[in-house]
């Protein structure tokens, strides 16, 4: 694969936050690599040192943008340690991280079709810092791709079994209902559960009602305005999982309700 | 009106927040119709749902941005539902914004020359998500626009006052005062009034002095500095507004006071 | 000096926060003067006022940019008074900043090589807000110099010990130990000091152990993974200031630390 778009388009997704100056540097690194380049903020707001997080992130939001963009993605609690570091394409896209798990929900998902391990010492510079690797090597790397570079030069192919895989908690079904969890609750006070609509959980035509919290909400709907303001509702969100909402207020607020408490999805009986 | 940069620049005003990948996603979408785009934030912190302030906040920032761009203002308390989207244009500029009153201070100010409302099936596919039309459907008409679209492939023209009108207390003048109220505080912890200078409402020569938070203040300022450090002062923000301040210190702790509290302003008598 | 890239780069160091539409109004006054310019922020968390972490801030960051960037960084309290706006160039970088301290380490670092004061009445209207001169004068003054300006087009240059210099507590060695205090807590909880490793006050071979919080920390590390989750370390950053970090937990947390706390290193006899 090589798509390389007139103006590269690099992403970020970080748990840098955007009190300090770190995004900034590391954007100064890509622009010191490859002066053309868009560069875009996914989020700076992954929970530090969450790897789970990054990889669900990257997974519900690398298809929007064009084929052919470098997806940037650092959260790297082992930086400066044994970890390695990936270069990876598929599904048109690239995807630059350490290897931690980040990446495990875009092989679990099939697509990725290749990675390869960073190994190229080029890219090592006696000045490297050995606490921020995503400013002094992966940000050259991603400037090296964008302008160009085939995945060959960064280091070998692997198996795309090789790497760190990560394993969440997935949704547990039974007879009649699915033992799920909050995975993230948004700005909104929307909460995410860690089943996938429609993918083989959960069939939208099966939902009867949902436990959370203490409550019982059975008020399925598509979009937020369905209910009056204030009242609870469950819908699929925009990155196609299942969520608890309210009307322009915050379930999480309303319900109490943090990541990791218990979701049960009753399912109607065929 | 047809303006087009050689580079079109969109700007985005959203209550997305930026601890998830919303705003992020959004601006896949844009590069994915418009890979040129230059994207600029004007804030992404605007209070969840409030219309108000998103009028407020693109009426007083869209004329520092070059003639020809256009601005996206995405808070959407009812996506998904019977609220249309309006692609507007007036002053130089393009505005796309749900039907909700985001527009009403443009018009009121009489900014906005012609309206057409959003209603080309062709912006809308079956994968579009009914909770996040500002990525799904806003985002590619906004780039559809930057190509050089013309208002008329979204929809029809409307009259202007056709569209959904915010109506917001404004200050009541009686003989020698002015009943107004706190609009919005900063992030100095200065103190924006729903009082603008000079438009009418106040001359800045008629001022005597001001009570809020059972405080009285009268020194009447053009910049921060001209009262001691600590000082509470009044005086015209950067936005047009009558502002309560303090000199390196945030006025709004000073006063221990909220949006929606009460100011009443005292005129000299001519 | 007068290198130009072909797309002007302007970084943005500011105390304006996320919250309002203040960066977002900068942002547009930048490219009204220079639409080609590419705008990247390295920080609008800078403390309101703080005029020496933005100092330390610009210090550390700027160097990871192109050559031939312009740094623009708006913390100003005087603003509106008679501080004047300094147009500085050096070390292949542009620096645009009010004469209040920001550029003093830069010019204790022998970085700044020319400094011209800001004097030029084009670059004033009568409709410049007296308490923006970041958005009404400062960006078209970076507009101008993205777009080749000379810096003497601006105003006449003045002698490098002529500008406010800021003087901010330094660590001080006695004959077995460096007295320093806490300078700046990151995002992740790291504590940075302000000893910079190396540069004479510190050898890194001459560490023995650090005293802070009533804690004494002796594990000196190259990264964060050396020891285990959640025991404190100390090490260079990655702005080559002695930190001390927590491998996967906040430091800051651990020790119950604030910005100004005493920390006592403990050099060996040599």
């Amino acid at each position: 694969m090589d798509i390389v778009l007139n103006r590269p388009i690099i992403t970020l997704t970080t748990d840098f936050g955007l009190q300090d100056s770190y995004a900034g540097q590391l954007k100064g690194a890509l622009l010191t690599g490859c002066p053309d380049a868009t560069i875009i903020d996914i989020t700076h707001a992954i929970p530090a040192w969450d790897v789970i997080t990054a990889a669900i992130t990257i997974r519900t939001s690398y298809a929007f943008f064009p084929t052919g963009s470098i997806h940037l993605i650092v959260v790297d609690p082992g930086v400066g340690g044994q970890r390695s570091i990936l270069v990876a394409a598929g599904a048109g896209h690239f995807f630059i991280a350490p290897d931690n798990g980040i990446l495990s929900f875009l092989v679990a998902d099939r697509k990725i079709e290749v990675i390869h391990r960073f190994e190229n010492d080029c890219f090592l510079n006696a000045s490297a810092s050995p606490t921020f690797h995503g400013r002094d090597i992966m940000a050259p790397v991603a400037a090296a791709l964008a302008k160009g570079g085939a995945l060959r030069d960064f280091g070998d192919a692997v198996a795309l079994d090789a790497i760190t895989l990560t394993i969440v908690p997935s949704a547990v079904s039974e007879v009649d209902c699915l033992h799920s969890q909050v995975q993230r609750i948004d700005h909104f006070g929307n909460i995410r559960t860690n089943i996938r609509v429609g993918l083989g959980h959960l069939e939208p035509d099966s939902f009867d009602c949902l436990e959370i919290g203490g409550r019982r909400i059975a008020s399925w709907a598509r979009t937020y305005q369905e209910v009056p303001p204030g009242t609870l509702l469950v819908l699929i969100d925009s990155g196609g999982y299942l969520e608890i909402a309210a009307n322009q207020a915050s379930a999480a607020e309303l319900l109490g309700c943090f990541p990791g408490d218990r979701v049960i999805v009753h399912l109607l009986r065929k």
